[in-house]
């Protein structure tokens, strides 16, 4: 092994919030205990692949510009594969992160054809497993790259050529294989091209079948393998596409039901696609809770000008506050964590540029689940918001939604009752300040 | 009757394109078969009382300027009332509208309590019952407005407090038994406040409950009383709400098959609420028509650079091309139709301003189908996309989708056959020239 | 003087970040020092009268909703008008406010004729200038409402009809000497409708030259009436136009170099409006500090998923530690302020609710300017700035910015030189953390 | 020579409006004359090298999907460099296209040093030269491309380090040189890293003195070589950097009175970025017009649900028609015209996909300009816009635009005159419906 990429960064230390060390935690101490569980069981996070060590850097107006030994952009050889991956359990152990999430292809050479490419996904797997047990950092998702190769330009699973489906199958077998191999916790599908350019050419319905029928072959493998994790769909709303079918957490809970889908499958929300699709984060999570299908994580967070998947590190606990909230109300999480799926911005081009955003980024998440917990322990917004339906709980109320009363029942109850109902306090500022109080 | 506030304009007769009487329809030929059907029968078009009789011209930071007879913005009397309904009726039989569309509080005077709002809506349906029957103009739609009154500040059916619940149970059993009495063909839901201000004093889950319980209520109604149009729902992402729950299309699928009423509601789409939520108008409609709960449209179109409902008049053949095309696809209206949900800018005061809007509007509607008539009958478009799913007639497609084939053995299938596929041209451009040909 | 709306609300105290009082601050210590000056002396808020007593809680889509003793929404007596100021001072006096800002006709009845529109003014005026004396809670800037009446639908000084301009003339006068009466510090325009419904119907060129011959009408009258404040524009790129003239404040300086203004007017930004056009709260008073234009603050935020002016209150620390950071680098304020041109939601009915809305903002204005005081006693981040152009200060750069270097003599600069500049981090994630460590 | 690559694709004749033949123009009949001037005279069209030639394909999700056999995406070789001329001309002649328009790199291999890059443009342009001669297709302008190589990952002009200044002031000066030798008629600087990535690391001020002085010793070295078409800016808000400085027109025009270059500096306003800064096209139009800056078009759309720059070609007519209005009413073209600054799906791989897409295009861009003339012939429109402005020629609008007349007086006017404007009818519906007739 050569010398690490990373040689001259030391490994990440807890050292409180006086300390003003930049390659140190200032909040993220791992063993803490909170609401019961360490921070480390709380959080789960992981580093992800793609963005650290397969982005060269570029953008679609410009060229790569990170210097790496590994040159990421460039077609990936056995050598540069095992520096490559040599960098990357390095970072992860200094930052003490517990896991780590990869596509297939961010490890490894990608190719025309089903042999080449399951000769270097058994290469890779295998050299993985070394590390895994050599560093204790694990794999929280695995998942197949069905997007970026030219034959997925029309899609994976809902491309008009079922060959190319076929090709799918083949990967997201090979990777679901490699996932539960390696002791991945989940399996991730995101359908980047799994949509239209122009609704003109398209079948819509014929392409979402195609989508349910595969989805399903998935969930079969699954069982069939012995795969325990879940399997999770991350939703997006468009790009590259022009619009993708899975755009949001109640659209994908329509498709889940629709193809018998619900009890299988969840979702791995990621906080920009959730602001590309108009909803906030946190609804994406408050209605993944009340569907039932919250899986996991991808953080980051986007521009608020700008109207695209920028993947920036998150940096705002208020804003990350009532994710946190919504999470251990949820229940926290089962298999699923945190992943940062962020990039450095390009004229980040140093080393240490990638620890700073690590660092600043379990630092943010840190201090919110702080805040959120704060806030469960006092009681008070639970308690505002019980408050707030407790009419429920009585006989009308209970009689509605137990399915005992009709229309015109509730109506006549109106009318008997000459109900002339007021308008009681929302009271949002006071409960915003009683955020900002925690956080 | 008073003279009508209408009085100097002219019954609208077409007068085909070479016209430059801006008084008259150069495309809308009621008559005219196209594709086997009248242009009547194609666009069902209909006029609502809302915007063009009962918004006072106001926005949020200005007063009303409309000086109208019947004073839309004040209480509404009965005198008003009268003078409204007549203005109403003399302007739909002066364009030639099939159909028109009201919310109850449109027409009548709002009240706080039951007695007083149910005297008055059985005083105004006896009215319009005459008026139908006078002048030939059928209702497309009634709905009642669950979003005007204090009380609903926080919601009708989803409000904390469950007699906000009987009081929106009132309201929508009263229209809709006046619907029926009057001959309409579908009920509408709108939903403007089913969502929240806030998350934080919002318990999503019950709320969904509340609304899944109220919806399947009125269904349960609706057969009780025998009336056969179906119950549609309107989506809108958010505004006046910061999110409201029945967002779009696909959001609406998955919360009608959550609550078991898959077969028996259908969506009322918006062109505006569409472009608000992210899709393209005609993505709504081809969704509808895949899920199988395609209803009926409200038209009108948003300002692509303001980001709130601008509700304006279609302007624009070539955007619509694509909507009347895949109107036309899914088999045609039934009982829906198009609905003018569109108003006037607010400096447009003048009587003769309603009449330009609607003619526009109807003439726009009216190319855009005889376009989309045109490419249907041309054959080219519709075989293109055959062709391009052709693949899946072959025996691997076909065993795919019939659920032969595991995951297992569609990789082999690529592994065997040593898949190489390549990209197709989805010939995007020169599909939206055969657009701009027709259009 | 009735029982004020507030009676039952106590005077808001400095208690301390560990207060669990709502009606409390935990951070606005006005007397403390922080960089040499007093929080009050920093901060210079005001509460503005018009969300605060002259809306009534409607919205687009429903009806008023606040049940105030003076009748927000009806039209204004004598006697509202005079237990809305009581109420008002009351507020301002409770929160130990500084300033205040109020339109025209926030505080009178609106009329139709000049004369009694200036009748109704004298009459306020000369009641607020008693009420200043009492409670020492000054104007910080005053304003003329030329957007919501009728007369102004197609814009004020931007009119096709110069009798509206005329009309405009009348009340910015009026409102310019009457801010000049009771003390106040600035003056400003906020041109809500100075833009288009339509392009089509307006010559833009026109309504330009309009506009920049008002702006010079208004300054030369200040220096005749000897108003030594700043008049500030506020700029906004629509609603309730599609398109206003203004749009932001690199808009706004073009308009005052093309019409001569540019040492005359300054902008009042408002963060809301800063986000709807496209531009961070943060750029713009950056931008305005880099032009010379800077005036001062509407302090509000608009919400990220909602694309209108929600005018709520702010409550995000981190998110403001760069905008008091940029106005403390900028001088910090001298007559400018920061206004709350915010609201509470509709939902947030009862008096309380305006005291949790108004103490919240304050609260989170205080922390970010501890935060940014915190920032700048450090040094780094200024430090990392400097350094970052330091190149600059050497003799091709300084011969560049001083003009000596023609196009041609750079470019051999580059040759002879065979320069091969290479990426230097732009640490974009350090200063993110750096950010994140002191809020 | 080798064969072209484009030897299938016949010459595309003007066929009439009644033809189907895809590679056919149905409106744009070069010769034919409109208002006076051959359509070709008016639209003074060019095809982009960049996006035709050479981008491979690729988006920031995937690899370059294009075989052509010059191989873009790649290192450019000698003779790449000379396959990919040949067929552009090719493409150019066979389309009759007037103009093209090119980046330096775009026709050439990119280099580290100045005197690699020199050596390659020199090979270049002596090439080109030789290929105008033999097709007679122009040189609508040139450009450097100061945005793809690393160097300009913080900024060209505007980056913190004067090496990179430098540079490109090489870049600029060799192609502005290139531009002048080659006949060109314009010559654009886009600034697609003028900007920041983050406002922390930034010194705002700074960065405009040195665009500023940039940008006037492009000017000074355009006279000094006797180039006598204009300097062109292309405003654009953003992407890939967060914030461009040249966001928009209006802003370019406040910059370039700032750095008196107003009489010296144009536009070159695009409509995607128009879109992506939240302003109409027809408003960038209009309002460069009105500012005296009106210079070139590049021509494309962007998609309103995707909110990056997607540089679509064209395909609708009435969108299209207030912009060939707006145009002509400014005086139409001198040196500039309509560039195709678009790009052919992903998915359109094949040759003639490029045909169908400039052939669409150029199309659109006939009709529109014939409704426009069409509407200027009728009159009506104008018309409508001058009588609704001619209060503003008499003797009150008249004194109040030539500046004789104070606030007070004007005030006074109101007074003595008692004014109570009335609203009057904007007529919005009626002129959409007027484009709409001709469009």
């Amino acid at each position: 092994m050569l010398m690490s990429y990373f040689a001259d960064i030391p490994s990440i230390a807890f050292e409180g919030t006086e300390s003003r060390n930049p390659l140190a935690y200032r909040f993220y101490d791992a063993d803490r205990e909170v609401l019961g569980k360490s921070m480390r069981d709380h959080l789960r996070w992981a580093v992800c692949y793609w963005h650290t060590f397969a982005w060269p850097g570029h953008d679609i107006f410009g060229a790569g510009v990170f210097e790496r030994p590994w040159k990421p952009g460039e077609p990936v050889t056995a050598e540069h594969a095992q520096i490559k991956l040599d960098a990357a359990f390095d970072m992860f152990a200094k930052l003490g992160a517990p896991f780590y999430c990869f596509h297939d292809v961010d490890a490894m050479a990608d190719h025309d054809d089903t042999t080449s490419y399951s000769r270097e996904l058994d290469a890779i797997v295998g050299k993985m497993e070394g590390k895994i047990a050599e560093t204790g950092v694990n794999l929280l998702w695995g998942t197949a790259n069905l997007f970026s190769h030219p034959r997925y330009a029309a899609g994976a699973a809902t491309n008009p050529d079922p060959d190319v489906f076929a090709w799918a199958a083949h990967q997201v077998r090979s990777m679901l294989e490699a996932t539960n191999h390696l002791g991945g916790e989940n399996y991730v599908l995101w359908g980047g091209r799994e949509g239209y350019d122009t609704i003109l050419n398209t079948n819509l319905g014929h392409e979402l079948d195609q989508l349910g029928r595969f989805m399903n072959m998935v969930v079969e493998h699954k069982h069939k393998i012995g795969f325990d994790g879940p399997i999770l769909i991350e939703p997006k709303p468009h790009e590259p596409t022009k619009h993708q079918y899975d755009r949001d957490t109640a659209t994908v809970y329509g498709f889940l039901k629709r193809y018998g889908l619900e009890d299988e499958v969840k979702v791995n929300i990621e906080a920009n696609h959730a602001t590309l699709a108009g909803n906030s984060f946190e609804h994406e999570i408050a209605t993944a809770n009340a569907l039932g299908i919250m899986g996991s994580i991808d953080i980051n967070r986007g521009d608020p000008q700008n109207g695209w998947d920028t993947d920036q590190f998150p940096n705002n606990v208020p804003d990350l506050t009532p994710v946190l909230y919504y999470i251990i109300q949820g229940g926290g999480f089962k298999t699923g964590g945190f992943n940062f799926d962020a990039k450095v911005r390009r004229q980040s081009v140093d080393a240490e540029d990638l620890f700073h955003a690590h660092i600043g980024g379990v630092d943010v998440l840190s201090r919110a689940l702080l805040a959120a917990a704060s806030i469960i322990e006092e009681g008070q917004l639970d308690q505002f918001v019980s408050d707030r339906y407790s009419g429920w709980n009585e006989a009308f109320g209970q009689d509605v939604l137990s399915g005992k009363i009709t229309l015109e029942q509730a109506a006549n109850h109106a009318v008997e009752n000459n109900l002339q109902p007021s308008v009681r306090s929302g009271r949002q500022e006071f409960l915003e300040n009683l955020i900002s109080r925690h956080s």
